[in-house]
Order: structure tokens, then C-alpha cells, then sequence
């Protein structure tokens, strides 16, 4: 009975993939950003590989210039609610802001997508570091990362509430008495805090999952104590194995250290494989994907990421010695870092650094045969620097196939992946109880 | 060629009907609220019928005790995506609140349902007139009904501004340029109002039918402005074929006014057929359904929506002589004074009242066999009083399924009513053009 510890696998989707140029292969879809049935088939994939899960990003705003690359996307609780119904077993894991919603309506939109779902859904929490989003929400500026943070706390503290409302057993059907429901197995929310109050019970019964699986995808001071506190997994962008196993045993201490069971937080590193029948042939698709990138988009967007002028920015020389320090960065603060140490580790020019995000936006690709490939991804597994990994495909649906036909295989062989589902929700598949009703199921008697 | 003028049917789907005791009959599924098997049956029932659409009502807040029947519900438009994944040609409409959603989530989660229906969304759109939703969104009390729509009608104008911020042509996918989009043919909504500034495109390219039909279901003064304004299709509740044909002609007077095609302004009231296949057999199935009903429940609605305490009314008397007037209510007021007119015209005790109103909430009950119920249909069509009906079955599936197959047929034998689909969208359905856009295709050279 001494299973090895099991791989996680998640496919993090993006219309033709995660290589910014991947569009314009001849294999490509351009207009997969609104087909739903682009990301059926990239689901049903996905399922075929006895993969955990889904997951789209997202953020409420139009972002860069659309001359770029594939740009806008269908609203993501929409998208899984669509791939529902083409699945029947995977995960499907959704991005939402909590700057820029609702507690009321997103929680029940999530508890909807778990019901539709038979218990399938994820929340992606995300408190959206965007100016852009924020014009499109009342505001003239992008709200303060400690001000998005709190914010988010509250929202969460919220949502359980709003999700433990109704206890599990709140429905009585009790036809030949006329009582559908008992009033008194409801737990209104009755909150009053600094950024909601939100008074009533949600409108929808219990879902499958108690509560939506919680993922978080920050990896800053804030981000990581809110992990700790809330986070069943961490999507994260780690560049190195030190780096990695450094950020793994952090999340799992502060797990520790609040309370939680270090098993219950999941930390899924982002990887971008670019598969070959040979190496050769995996650097070759790799360097032909470089090569389609049109440098002026990328580099207009990576003076942005950094706090720059576009015109400050030279192609074929190194970042400027002296940049904002990540204080004066109210974006994506640990994605600037990241930058900025792998320009420098390395000394890439800006075009050479391009090239690197513009493959996968700074998570670690891995480029090689299958047999490599899952190697990689063993040896991060088995040095503690990660739970299992959201797999990026630099191109879609071409690169996910080969993941899953290729390298899902070679990790079954190894006793590390599953072969077939063993449960039917998301919580199953990541091995994760079912959150207990906080009300507890006993009746107050009236 | 002279065929002449068509129905349009919507099936208004509500768990187990719209009867408050349908649940309570042995053929009921109590658990129907949650679950989306029974949506799909539903639709693709109404899809065999030929019918223009199905449509959900909402609010965002838990409404009522849930004693007395089926309480809380999927969001909807979590519902229409899984049913554009059951059906290919039914019309999906969902209802949702300007007053608790934000403009640029609302729009794009439409336009989202729109792509992935192939251009089957429409958008109920609703100010929403409880305090328990106001108290589940930060506020105290109910928005005045003024302040509501005054804010619905700017929300309009920033959704359509971002409906229109992709031109349809602005997806050029030139891969051999490297040239996704046109940023020329974008739009920024760019709207400073008094309610919402929102700068920024729409993430989402224009939608198969451009914008979501757009349905209005209030008959206050207010509603009566604004579906002139922006309705393509009214949902409304009306007793009696005289009120029926003057809020018909006022509805089509108001679209002229406001320089409309008033054959774009479709009038849809809502009906409760009950059928029988004997009208005795329909008698005896509404008087069951009135027999389970369980007053209590429904005398505190009542009171509610009469701005009373429950302890003023009494069930085997008639309403208090002395009640509040329209104007004193914030809630749906059209509502109120369709209530209070129906109990003084027929006299009815309150228990009476709440039989005819548990029926269908105020509609008007068609009872009787297919013939009957079609000749009633075809009266109140014949008269000038609907351009097609918004169906509300009293049981459901049953009561669904026999509209379908009984009265169909009979509107389809007499010319009536199509007998298959003409075409693909909600917009081919109901007869509606698809909105240019107002920026033209014309490009802005720089």
C-alpha cells in the first residue's frame, strides 16, 4: 500500500497558447479566443490525460494593443460552465477579481458552476494589478496593493459565509407536509465589515463542494499570507529549482504556522514544455516560435511591467542599471522581480528577454523529448519544489495533445500520475476534504 | 406571399412550475432548482416546440421563506451557457440587475453567452425592487424606484458603448504581417456619466448578433420609458384583454415616439395555461394545485408586497379598505396595482387572492383544453393586445411539455406559428435586425 506521493497536473489554457506568436503558426486558430469549441476540444484533452483540472486566467480590461496577439477573451465562468457540459470529469478552474466583484454575486456564480459542474469548480482569487481594469470600474487609479489585499480578505471572509448559509441539509422536500425547505437550517450572512455588508443568506443551496476549490496565484508578501490563510492551491512562476523549493517550503510553513494541514495547500509551478521527437527538433519549434515575435509589441509591455518608458527600453542591450525597486511597483510586484533577476542572472538584452517571456510570461520552459520533459518535471517533484505543475503548452491544442499522449504516459509508467479518475471533483482529484459547514448540522429549535 | 403574422412563444422556466405548490405533486422533482439535467430537459422540450426562447427571471438575494417552496436558484446566466450546449437553436434569455452588477462585467458576461450560444443571448434587464437584494449589496434601503432606473439607463448607454467598441472587421488574423487586430477599429467605451466611468474596450470582440436582444419586463411609468427607449422585446403582466390592448397600443405609441420601429418593440405578456384534456380535467388539475398551497406562506407575500403588516390581513376576508398608494410603494409597482385592482374588481377574499395569484403571480390563467387555450392565444393576438405570449406552465415539465404537443400543433395547423426554425439567432427568431455599430466600419486612418 505504499502508493508514491502523486502528481498534480493542471492545463492553464490561453486560446492558441501560451507563446505570444504561437497564433500565427499555420496550425493555428485565429480565432479560438471566441470559440468555445477550440477550448471543448482542449478540454476533452485535457480529460484524456486523467489531468486534475483546467484554468483560465483572466482580468476585466482589454490589455496591450490587439495588433499583438489573440486578444479579449470569453468571460471565464461562462467558458467552464460551457466545458462542463463537454466533460465529465476534469476540474475547472476559473480566475476572478475581487477588486472588481461583488461578494453576493460571485459566490453564488461560483456555487452555480460547482452545481452545474457535480462538484468540479475552482475559484482562481485575484485582486487584479491593473490600471487598466480599474478605468473600467469607476476608479482613476489603480488601487493600492495593501489596499487590494484587505479588500480581498474581506471578500473571501464573506464568501465562506455566503457558501456555509445554507446548511447541507437545509432542503426538506417534505412533500406531504407542504415544508420544501426548514428556515431555520439557513444562516443568513450578517456581515458588517469595512468594504461589505452583505445581510442575507445566498440564493442558492449548498454546492457539491461545500465551497468552489480556492486558488491563489500571487506570490508577494501579501499574496503569500494570503495563501496561507485561504489557499487549497498556488498556481506560481518560479524560474529556477532553488527558487522553487524555496518558495514551496515557505508556503507550506506559513500553511503550518496558521493552522492548516501543509497537505491542504497544493503549490502547482507554472511550466511551458515545448515537446520534440528529438531535442533538436523541440529547440527548433521553440526557435521558430521566437522568431514569429513582432519585438515592438513585447517591448512596449515589458517598459510597462517595469515602470518605464517605452523609449527607455534599447533591443539589443541589457535592461538600464537603474529601475523602480519593487515598492514603487503597485502592479504585479512579484512578477517584476522575476523580471528583473532573470535579466540580470542571466544578462539578456531586452529582445533576448523578450524572447524568454514571450514563451510562457516568465514561467520555466522546458524544452526536450518527452523522456525530458517528465525528467524535469520528476526532479522538481522529488526535490520538494513542487506538488505537481500547471502545464503552460507554448501551442494549442498541438502542445497540450503532446503533453498528454507523450508525457502523461511516461509519468504514469512511473507510478507518479493516475491512469484513471478515482473520484469526480475537483477536491477528489486534488485530494482536499470537503469543507465542513462552519453552522455545523445542528438544528436551532425554535 | 401573404403569410400572415406570426407568434412569438418564450418559455418561462421557474424549477417545477410556476404554481407555488407544483413541487408538492408526485410527479415534481423538489431538488429541480439545482439541478441543470432538469434546465436541459426543459429547453429541449421548448426546442421541439419550435419556440422563440426560454427565459429566467432573478434576483440576487434569497427570497421568502423556504418552507414554502423551492427556493434559490442557479445564476442564469451559468443556466443559459449549459443550455446552449443542450439545444442549437432556442433563444436564451436571462435576467439581470443594473442596480448590483457592474456595467463592464454585465456586458461582457452577455456578449460571452452570446459568442458561445452562436448568438442565441438575450438580457432581461431589471432594476430590482426588494431591500433584501439592496442589503446584500452595502446598503441600508431600497434605491428609490427613480434613483434605480436613472442608473439602469446609463448602464445601457456604457453597454452599448462596449458592445460597439469592437468593430466586427477588427480581427484581421494576418499571420504572414504578424498582425492580429486592428487597434484602429477599437472603440474605448471612454464614458464619464454620473453613475459609471468606464474608459476601456470591451475584452471580448462584438458578438454574433452584436448585442444581446434586449428584453424589459416593467410596466411602471418608469419601465414604459425605458422599454421604449431600449426594449426589443416586453415582458409583461396583464389581466384582462381591455388593459392588455392599451398597455399593447401605449407600448407601440412610445416606441413611435421615441423614433422606433414599433415592430421592433416585440409585447410578450405572460400566461399560465393549465391544460386538461377535458376543460373539466383542467378545472380539477388547478383546483389540486390551488388545494396544496399553504396560505400562511402566501399571506405574508401578500402583506409584503402590499407594504402591510401580515397581522392587517385575514384569509377569508377582503382586502383592508384602506391600503397605501402607488406612489407610497418603492417596490415593483405595477405589480402592486395589479394586485390591488384584480382583489377589488372580483371581490376576492384574501384566500381567494392568493389561489389566483400562487397560480402565476398575477398572470393570467389560460385553464381548459389545447383548443380552448389556443383560441384564447389567438384571441388576444387576433385583438392587438401581444405580438406573441411569454408562456408560464403552471407545472413543469408536465405543463411544458403539453403546451408543446397539444397547442403548438394547433397554432402551427392554422398558419400561426412556425413549424421549424428559419434561422439561427434569437434575432432570426423574433424577427429583430442586428444592430449596426454605431462607429461604422469605417477606419480612422493615422
Amino acid at each position: 500500500m505504499s502508493r508514491p506521493r502523486q502528481l498534480h497536473l493542471n492545463a492553464f489554457l490561453m486560446s492558441t497558447g501560451h507563446h505570444e506568436a504561437s497564433w500565427r503558426l499555420p496550425e493555428s486558430d485565429p480565432y479560438a479566443t471566441t470559440s468555445i469549441e477550440h477550448y471543448r476540444n482542449l478540454a476533452r484533452i485535457a480529460e484524456r490525460g486523467r489531468l486534475d483540472s483546467v484554468f483560465f486566467a483572466d482580468s476585466p480590461a482589454l490589455w496591450g494593443d490587439i495588433g499583438r496577439r489573440p486578444s479579449g477573451s470569453l468571460e471565464p465562468t461562462v467558458v467552464l460552465t460551457a466545458l462542463a457540459a463537454a466533460t465529465t470529469r476534469i476540474g475547472l478552474i476559473a480566475t476572478a477579481s475581487t477588486t472588481y466583484n461583488d461578494p453576493y454575486n460571485l459566490a453564488r456564480r461560483f456555487a452555480s458552476v460547482d452545481h452545474v459542474s457535480g462538484g468540479r469548480a475552482g475559484w482562481n482569487i485575484v485582486t487584479t494589478a491593473t490600471l487598466a481594469a480599474a478605468q473600467n470600474f469607476n476608479r482613476d487609479t489603480l488601487p493600492s496593493h495593501a489596499e487590494r489585499y484587505a479588500r480581498a480578505e474581506e471578500f473571501l471572509e464573506v464568501s465562506k459565509k455566503l457558501w456555509d448559509s445554507w446548511d447541507d441539509e437545509a432542503v426538506l422536500a417534505d412533500k406531504a407536509s407542504g415544508t420544501w425547505g426548514d428556515q431555520r437550517l439557513l444562516y443568513p450572512a450578517a456581515h458588517e465589515g469595512e468594504h461589505f455588508q452583505v445581510a442575507g443568506a445566498l440564493n442558492v443551496p449548498r454546492s457539491p463542494q461545500g465551497h468552489p476549490v480556492l486558488v491563489q496565484a500571487g506570490s508577494s508578501e501579501d499574496g503569500r499570507a494570503f495563501a496561507a490563510a485561504h489557499a487549497e492551491a498556488v498556481f506560481t512562476a518560479q524560474q529556477t529549482l532553488a527558487d522553487a523549493k524555496a518558495f514551496y517550503a515557505d508556503v507550506k510553513q506559513r500553511a503550518r504556522r496558521a493552522g492548516r494541514d501543509p497537505g491542504g495547500v497544493l503549490v502547482l509551478p507554472g511550466i511551458v514544455p515545448v515537446l520534440g521527437a528529438t531535442e533538436a527538433e523541440a529547440r527548433e519549434l521553440e526557435a521558430e516560435l521566437d522568431r514569429l515575435i513582432v519585438p515592438e509589441y513585447a517591448k512596449d509591455q515589458l517598459a510597462r511591467q517595469l515602470g518605464l518608458d517605452p523609449s527607455e527600453l534599447r533591443l539589443d542591450a541589457e535592461l538600464p542599471e537603474h529601475l523602480p525597486s519593487e515598492d514603487e511597483i503597485e502592479g504585479a510586484k512579484s512578477r517584476f522581480t522575476l523580471i528583473v533577476e532573470l535579466a540580470r542572472r542571466e544578462r539578456l538584452t531586452v529582445r533576448e528577454l523578450i524572447g524568454r517571456l514571450g514563451g510562457g510570461r516568465g514561467h520555466r520552459t522546458f524544452t526536450g523529448t518527452a523522456e525530458q520533459v517528465a525528467d524535469a518535471v520528476v526532479e522538481w517533484f522529488d526535490a520538494g519544489a513542487a506538488d505537481g505543475f500547471n502545464i503552460m503548452p507554448a501551442v494549442l491544442p498541438s502542445g497540450l495533445a503532446a503533453f498528454v499522449d507523450q508525457v502523461v504516459p511516461i509519468l504514469q509508467a512511473r507510478g507518479l500520475f493516475r491512469t484513471e479518475y478515482t473520484g469526480t471533483t475537483l477536491r477528489d482529484h486534488y485530494g482536499l476534504a470537503r469543507p465542513a459547514n462552519r453552522h455545523g448540522r445542528s438544528r436551532v429549535d425554535v
